[in-house]
């Protein structure tokens, strides 16, 4: 008998939680380029739209050098909660942070953030030990140079989380193309320039072949 | 002593699973450089065909921009159980996928596909679930780039999945020169350029030495 | 004496050669990820559009699986010379094309195209020949591996092209920043997600410095 | 039920293990820049002395080409345990020093070194045995080259050792901000030269807001 | 006026020069993965006979561990030049490799070959002295490492050789499509595998579109 | 309690099983540039020699393409025991073989060879499964490229294997410079060029303050 | 007779530009690693200072993202001519900037700045054409990437700039250590960490030799 | 007619420098490997010694850090001029260093040496100046990384130097394997270990076509 159990993503029973995307702390982001790394955050972002899932934001300090939340995720979660940490650095240390989660109801967190070290690990950490099942969204995570995020990664590993990229996580919702062909189509198409192309060059084939 | 059991790949329980190396899809893949990867497909359809393992294809969309299966793959195993899944992101979704899996009677599984953390990972996760054995053939396997690669066989092996690569998996199957060294041999020189240039290179050597 | 001449980039003497930006030669990019790509291709016609240069299109086979003009580009140039070339490969041996870089009168030529050392290298050393000085757009022009690239530019540099990117052609062209600050801001913000952030950081200081 | 226990660093429960920074091994990283790798040594220096971790220092065979203790971190910690090791290698083997850790009283060992695979690897493998919590900076740890580095990191990791970096054994330990902004301001203003930036930047933004 | 005349490859008057691709030396390339290695250099072949260019193919000991000259090239080429050196190393310092050359009547070589320092570069430089015009084919040419390449290439360029990949040469010899569209795209599909899936692709579409 | 047990290298309990390391297999590695692999190989073999440990020597194939043994480890142990494989592939699958290593009475088995996911990784799963520890030594083991090695990395870190390098090999095994500094500084003079060079200068350092 | 004339730079001779090294811009340079790129604009500052070489400051819109000068410039050249531009991309371009130059009456200017390819690009080549030399400091220069880098370089390279280091420039203003052997080794000390190391082995070497 | 003059390296009109390669230096180098660059450094002391060309050693405050001579060096032209430079940092500034030069008689200049853009490109600049044919063996030459090593390559490109690797120059000296098949076979055999290998493998093959 298989010991694995495969808990699979399940859009009724997560929640986001986007930690620290600060437009300082991003210049500080050099494990991708900036496009993208622009891209992986604003592709997680639709996801969490598209797909309904309740959203948490958070930043630190973001009256400082941090600078404020990334305009483009305020604006697109206009009515998340939305905490801006007095001072804890894990955010799973604030209170209304936690309160927050809990009252989503959800059993399974996508954490991206900036740094991934710290504002992605700690709170994965913390989840993981609270039982909740934790999915890093590695390429909505950003942090110093490379060698930082390898040694990030097999701590989160060591400790259960789950390493996905944003693209595995929107299938991993989505499970089926029937449930909604053009909604899927167009987030892939807005944040994967290679599959717009294959898009685009297809139905220039149809109609060609329409001629 | 020791916990380990070495389940080696054992041809006469081993099934192969091609998911969605369509043309489309193809050209997404940047892992690899194009002639890598595609001699990494075309090399474990050969392992397939010569080792007679019952082997399953299936497609994602084939009628749209993801593509047709890539055509080498349909010449190859014209009799093989062909899956074109009307929608079913995780192939392991589709009953007719799971229902061929079973028909095979096999207990390891050989899977690869595009893209590894989705059209590889879902099946591997799930079949790990079920009790497969699921060994991953990471050069046979494509996605975006290296990062997410990486974060993709990390997930698969917190699982238990195996990574190998072609070669390690023709190895592992033949376990043994005598079983047939010209097989081995052509399949070794049709895919392992440097291969070949050692045994045409012997073989000229030993002619030198006959005159 | 310096035998050098600086003959920078002046808006009212350069034309603008977006060459072969089509869906399917974008899918045989490699040298660049396809966000830094399409972000590099599109800056650059953002550059041709702000600075109002004669802007030349032109594309090969696009009926064919080289695939339609990038969608983005045909809109943004409504009225631009099209050249829809029937099968030239050195879109220089077209003589609607040469006629319509002639037909803007400008003597500087700023080349970008898919694939460098074809589509871009082949007019770039044809307008050399005739006269024009060429300055090719390194980060709107791809190919399908870092030697290659490496390769072509090593052929243009010889041949007396000057090699650029499209923040220094922005840069060259403007001039001054007090010829319009806010456009190139809105530019540089649109295309540089680091810049943009240092924007949304130094807007967010000094309304605290406000308060 | 989680299984993972998320044991933090803690400041009253930690001490740092110096193990081998000496000038001549120091001359034999080559999986860090010097400039990366000299920051990331004293970065870590500097937090063992900002949060007054009990700090030991240990040296092999200072007097022959492995060179002396590196002038910063004799500096320092004038008053830390020094122990020069006549000839173990492994520091754990070194009664006084193992004396020395025990008298700390603490049970979470930050550990660094020259080299990676043997200075850090071996008394971290012994420490894991003895039941301490092992965390490896591995930015204050360099080796001959990345694969060396690479199968270190792994075996550790089998181990149980947990992958850190000095900034985020900084922000695990400080835990918030207002414990002592100025304080940790003025640590990452000296060891990450772009958060400094940020910090410059900031403040003429907010001066600027100010006029 | 512009000093520069683009003297472009002109299929009427281009030999090709292929050194020393034998099975031994084939071995010791490691700037290119051994895949991208024989691609690029049976593709330079098909090239030259698509052309019909006349080509020389040359060995230097082919009876030693250098091995024999690759069997693809010796098939493909039967009636070719095929000058076995006795010991010159540059193939240029035989005399019947250079009377190849100059029966040929062509003033246009297009070379490669291994080592690319060794056996391209010393026949491109005393050809260019001999006032030929050389075209290195980059990507059919192979070598120890990647710094070695860069030396050779920069020695090159100083001399005055133009540095091509196959698929330029190519494009640059056809100039039209529409001398042979299915012939060209025949070469590509064989040797581009991202371009024969664009092309397997659009017919898909273009079938699809009929339905 | 710790559940880790650091069971070291103990050189009265290791042996060295090195396989594969023919001549023809050599020039298939290109994980590491020549240079870096020869040396990682002699200075295991020195290892081997140093501490007296029971080496055992395996080919495969050694009188067709593979080639023979490299001839540096042949004379290195002319008395070991010598197991040229008929065929199997997996050495642990010969009877010659295993009696060769049980014969040794050792339970801690070092393994180096030629290709790293196949003439290590078998049998250091066929080991681990029959109770051994084994020690993988990762430098002096090559193959094709480096996705391949991560592969065949993680399918061994997960059966339990331990990563290793040549240099702590050694220096796990010596424990303490003491044993014998002279030889220890020997094999790292012989086998580190930066550490010869650490050596050299102070020698020459200290005849200087001698004068 | 050689063509080549090597002027050299020489202290009498030299004038230092440091065009725009401003905090903002310096968040932007990912083409080294920020402690890198920290110590090789340090280093040319102190070499500027410890050569007495008359120093020219510029920025560009320092009141606004861009940032204030880096503070380490500030204060280190209190009385250097500072031209905050108020507008003027190329610091050429500006009266104040060009009058400070000739007023030093030097004929050799090292140019470093934020970004290369503009900061350090086109007063480079403005400089050149008005017949100075011109000495590039490659690593007190930064830029968004390495591809951008490269095109400027080779853009320089074209108009006869030379490309230096700031090692390489101390070396050849300092010309022989016997000018100052304590200073010149203080300025390496300061920033080369691995000579620094060099430095304190060999004291600690001499001393052993003492004893 | 052809302007370019192919002067091939000429073992009669030929004198190699060896510059600064010493011990201290030697820790230094971070382009190579250590290994790498000590097989490369070895190889042209090789190339000197068996073409018995005329060897000018010299350092640079051998008495200092910067460590003595490589031993190996000073034991393999134990003949050879030897200047021990007082403090010139350019060797060319020594007045016996050029004289030792000018006694060779030669005109073609083989240079090598730590650090590459300095220890190499100040002598070599100075010598093409003096009419002198310069060539810089890259691959026996060393610096700090490659940014730094690609600016010098640029410099002396620029100033016409010719930038070789030593197997490049064993070449062009060499000319004819017949002069002497078996010495350079032993000085490939020693330094490529790649070719040993063939060369070990194709005896092997012989003999075995010989039974």
């Amino acid at each position: 008998m298989s010991q694995f159990k495969y808990n699979r993503l399940d859009k009724a029973n997560v929640a986001v939680l986007l930690v620290d995307h600060q437009t300082g702390l991003t210049n500080l982001v050099q494990d991708f380029s900036p496009d993208d790394f622009k891209n992986g955050v604003l592709a997680m972002a639709d996801i969490a739209e598209y797909f309904k899932l309740p959203t948490i934001l958070t930043t630190s300090f973001e009256d400082g050098p941090n600078g404020p939340l990334v305009p483009e995720l305020k604006e697109k979660f206009p009515k998340a909660p939305y905490i801006a940490r007095p001072g804890n650095i894990n955010a799973w240390d604030n209170e209304d942070f936690v309160k927050a989660v809990k009252a989503t109801g959800k059993k399974q967190l996508l954490i991206a953030g900036i740094v991934t070290e710290v504002c992605v690990a700690f709170p994965a950490l913390s989840a993981l030990e609270e039982g909740y099942e934790v999915f890093v969204v590695a390429d909505a995570s950003g942090t110093f140079n490379q060698t930082t995020r390898e040694a990030a990664w097999l701590r989160m590993q060591r400790a259960g989380a789950q390493m996905m990229t944003w693209f595995g996580v929107a299938c991993e919702l989505h499970r089926d193309w029937r449930n909604d062909i053009e909604g899927l189509a167009t987030l892939f198409s807005n944040h994967l320039p290679s599959y717009r192309c294959l898009m685009q060059s297809y139905d220039a084939g149809r109609k060609a072949g329409k001629r």
